[in-house]
C-alpha cells in the first residue's frame, strides 16, 4: 500500500492521479490533497478519499472550504502545502502544481524523504542544483510524469548513460504549427488553447505553442538524467504518440510511443518498477497509418532557443526564463501582449539578469520574483492597447 | 577477447560479421570458419583472420581451397561445420548459414555449450523445443542477429515478460507491397530479387517478397521470447526504420529503430551486454520524415497465415513449412515455378503432413527431408513449362 500526497489534485495531472488511482484501491492510500481554489471538486475529493490532510493555497477559498464541515483539517497557503507534502504519512508525493508556486513544496517533500512522481517540471526548472543533490543525498526518487520524460525513463529502463548518445524530446508543434508565422502575432488566446493532441492547463497549453513547454522539459530532462543541453534534442512530431527517444552510441534508437492520454505516465510513476495493465487503449499503428517528424523552425519557435541560451548560461538564468515566462503567458491570456510578445518579454527579462549560482531555495524563489517584477514591467512596456500596439511591430 | 566461429562467413551475414569485428581487433579472435562454397572469398578471409580450423560444406571446393595452400586445416561437409561449430577455442558461435543445412552445426555448438549469434532462424523454426531446452539446460545464450529480434531484445532489456501484451514484428512488405495481386503470378525472380531497404542474400529476398521471411521471424520469436503465436504480430512498414516494437499491458509500446543495415544487430549480439560505438550513422528522423504503417493483405501474402497455422499446429509442422519452402523458393528462382505458387507448394506440403512432436534433431530432419521430397513432387506438377503453366491458374 503507497500512501500519496497529491500537490494539485484538481488539476488536469491531479484529476488523472485521482483517477488511475482509483482502479487500484489495494495499492494505494491518499493520505494528502492540495489545490489552489477549486473547492468544489476538492470537497467531491475528499469525500471520495477520505485524506488525513487538506490544503487550499488560496485563504479565501480555504475558509470557504472549512465552512463545507468535512472533517479533515484543512490548511492554507504555502504553508499549508507544505505541510501536506511534508505529512508524516506519506510514502510519495504527487508534484502536480503548476508554475514555481510548486518548487518550495516539492523542495519540502524531498527534505522529508518522500519519493517523488513529478509534474511540476518548474521544481528542476528553477532550482535543478539544489533539488537533485537533496533527493541524492535523502535517497529519495524522483519519478518523472511528463510524457516526454517518462517515455525517456522506459526507454533508457537501467541503460548504462555512457552508452547514450542523444535524448530526443518530441514536441507536437501545438496548434500553430502550421499557421503562417506573419499572422502569429494576431493570434488570439482562444487559439492557441487549441492544443490539437494533448488535453492539459491552460498555461502549459500556452507553453506548448510557443514551445516554451518542450524548452522547460529540455532542462528537466538535463537535471533528471544528467545531460548536457546538447545530448538533449527536439523535434517535431505532431501526431504525439512517439513521446520521446532514446539515441545509443552505435546508431540504435529506443522510442517509446502510446497514445497521447497522461493516465500513462502517471499510471508508470505510480505503479514503477510494475507496470498496471488496461491503463491505456493498446495502440494500433496501423490505425495511426503515419507518423511524421520535422525540426522545429526557430523563427516559429524563439523560446526554445531562449531556453537552451539559459541552460547554457546555467545558474539563475533557467530560473529567471520561466519566472518571465509566466509572467508573459498570463499577461498573454489576459490580452494584454500579443502572442509572439512572450518570447519578447522572456529574452527581455533574461538580458537585464545577471545569472549566479543560487545555494538555497529562497535565493532562488528571490530571483524568481526579481525577474517577475522585470517581466511585469516589460509587458507594461508591450501592452496592447488604445490602438497602440508596440509589441505587434518590434522585431527580436 | 571473445572467441568466435563463424558458419557462413561469406554470406551476408558472415561478411557484416567479419566487418564489425574487423573494428573491434582488440576484442575479438575469429577461431573458425565455414562456408559453403565460395573459397574465393573465403580464402581472403582466411589470410585476414587466420583462423584455426576452416570448413567447406561443398566437397569439390573444399578440395579446391586445399590446394591454395593456406597453412590450416580444412574440413569439409556437414561434419565440417560441425567441427568449426564445436572447435574447442570457440567461445560463441555465429550461426548465419541460410537454410535447414545450418540446424546440426547450431545444435551441435549447443551441444558443446557454445553461446550463440544466431541468424540461422531455420535452427528455431525446425526444432525450436529441442534447441531451447538443449540451450536452457547448458546456460548456452542465444542472442538474435535478426533486425527483428535483436529490436524486440533491445526493447525488452531485462523487463518482466509478464507485462508484456505483444510483440510488433515489422516487415517492409517486399518489392511487391503495391503490385498488383493479380499481377504477383507473373512475377520474375529478378523482380522479386530487388528488396527495397534490405541488402540481403536470394533465398531471405525471396521470403520477404512472400513475407515467409517474417513468418519464419514469428516462429523464431516465439521461441526466443518464450511467446505463444497470438503474442506476435507483424505490420508493414515500408521504411524499414522500426525493427519492432514491444506493446506492454498498460498500453505503452517500446520499438527500436536505427538505419536498415545488418552491422547494427550483428554488433549488438557481439557486444551484448555493451553497445559498441559508431556501428551506424545516427538516424535523424526529420530526415526520414515519415514511418508509415500497414496490416499485411493476407490476399498478397498468404505465406504470413501459412506460419501461424504451422505454429499453432506445432510439431514438426513448422519444420515441414520451412522445408517446402525452401524447395519452392529454389524451384522459383530457377524459373520452375511462378511466384503464387510458392504459397501453393508449402500450403500442399503441409496439407500432406501429420505432425507429430520430434524430440531428436535427427527426426526433425527426417521430416524435413520427407517434406522437401513431398515439395519437389507438387513443384513437378507446378513446373513451368511448354506454354503449360497449371500453377498460374490454380488457386488456393
Amino acid at each position: 500500500m503507497k500512501r500519496l500526497s497529491i500537490l494539485g489534485s484538481t488539476g488536469s495531472i491531479g484529476r488523472n492521479t485521482i483517477e488511475v488511482i482509483s482502479s487500484h484501491p489495494d495499492k494505494f492510500k491518499v493520505v494528502g490533497l492540495a489545490a489552489n481554489n477549486n473547492i468544489e471538486l476538492l470537497k467531491y475529493q475528499i469525500q471520495a478519499l477520505r485524506p488525513e490532510i487538506v490544503a487550499v493555497f488560496d485563504e479565501t477559498a480555504a475558509e470557504a472550504l472549512r465552512k463545507m464541515d468535512l472533517q479533515v483539517e484543512i490548511l492554507s497557503g504555502e504553508q499549508g502545502l507544505v505541510s501536506v507534502a511534508t505529512h508524516k504519512d506519506a510514502d510519495m508525493v504527487v508534484s502536480a502544481i503548476v508554475g514555481s508556486a510548486g518548487l518550495v513544496p516539492t523542495y519540502e517533500a524531498i527534505r522529508s524523504g518522500k519519493d517523488i512522481a513529478l509534474a511540476t517540471k518548474e521544481a528542476l526548472v528553477m532550482a535543478g542544483s539544489i533539488i537533485i543533490s537533496e533527493a541524492s543525498e535523502r535517497g529519495v526518487r524522483i519519478l518523472p510524469v511528463d510524457s516526454e520524460h517518462s517515455a525517456v525513463f522506459q526507454c533508457l529502463n537501467g541503460r548504462d548513460m555512457n552508452e547514450v548518445e542523444k535524448v530526443v524530446l518530441t514536441a507536437s508543434g501545438g496548434p500553430f504549427l502550421r499557421k503562417k508565422i506573419s499572422e502569429l502575432d494576431s493570434a488570439a488566446p482562444e487559439e492557441a488553447l487549441k492544443h490539437p493532441t494533448w488535453n492539459m492547463g491552460r498555461k502549459i497549453t500556452i507553453d506548448s505553442a510557443t514551445l516554451m513547454n518542450k524548452g522547460l522539459e529540455v532542462i528537466e530532462a538535463c537535471w533528471l538524467f544528467n545531460l548536457p543541453p546538447e545530448k538533449v534534442e527536439v523535434i517535431i512530431h505532431p501526431q504525439s504518440i512517439v513521446h520521446s527517444m532514446v539515441k545509443f552510441i552505435d546508431g540504435s534508437m529506443i522510442a517509446h510511443m502510446s497514445l497521447p492520454d497522461m493516465k500513462g505516465p502517471i499510471s508508470y510513476a505510480l505503479s514503477y518498477p510494475e507496470r498496471f495493465s488496461d491503463v491505456l487503449p493498446m495502440l494500433n499503428l496501423a490505425e495511426v497509418r503515419e507518423l511524421t517528424f520535422e525540426e522545429p523552425d526557430a523563427a516559429r519557435y524563439p523560446s526554445l532557443s531562449l531556453t537552451y541560451k539559459a541552460i547554457r548560461t546555467g545558474g539563475t538564468m533557467p530560473c529567471v526564463l520561466n519566472a518571465a515566462n509566466e509572467v508573459a503567458v498570463e499577461a498573454f491570456l489576459d490580452n494584454e501582449i500579443s502572442f509572439t510578445s512572450i518570447a519578447h518579454v522572456v529574452s527581455g527579462t533574461m538580458a537585464e539578469h545577471k545569472a549566479f549560482n543560487a545555494v538555497t531555495i529562497e535565493e532562488t524563489i528571490n530571483a524568481s520574483n526579481r525577474a517577475k517584477s522585470k517581466a511585469a514591467e516589460i509587458v507594461e512596456s508591450f501592452r496592447v492597447g488604445a490602438g497602440l500596439k508596440p509589441a505587434r511591430t518590434k522585431r527580436m
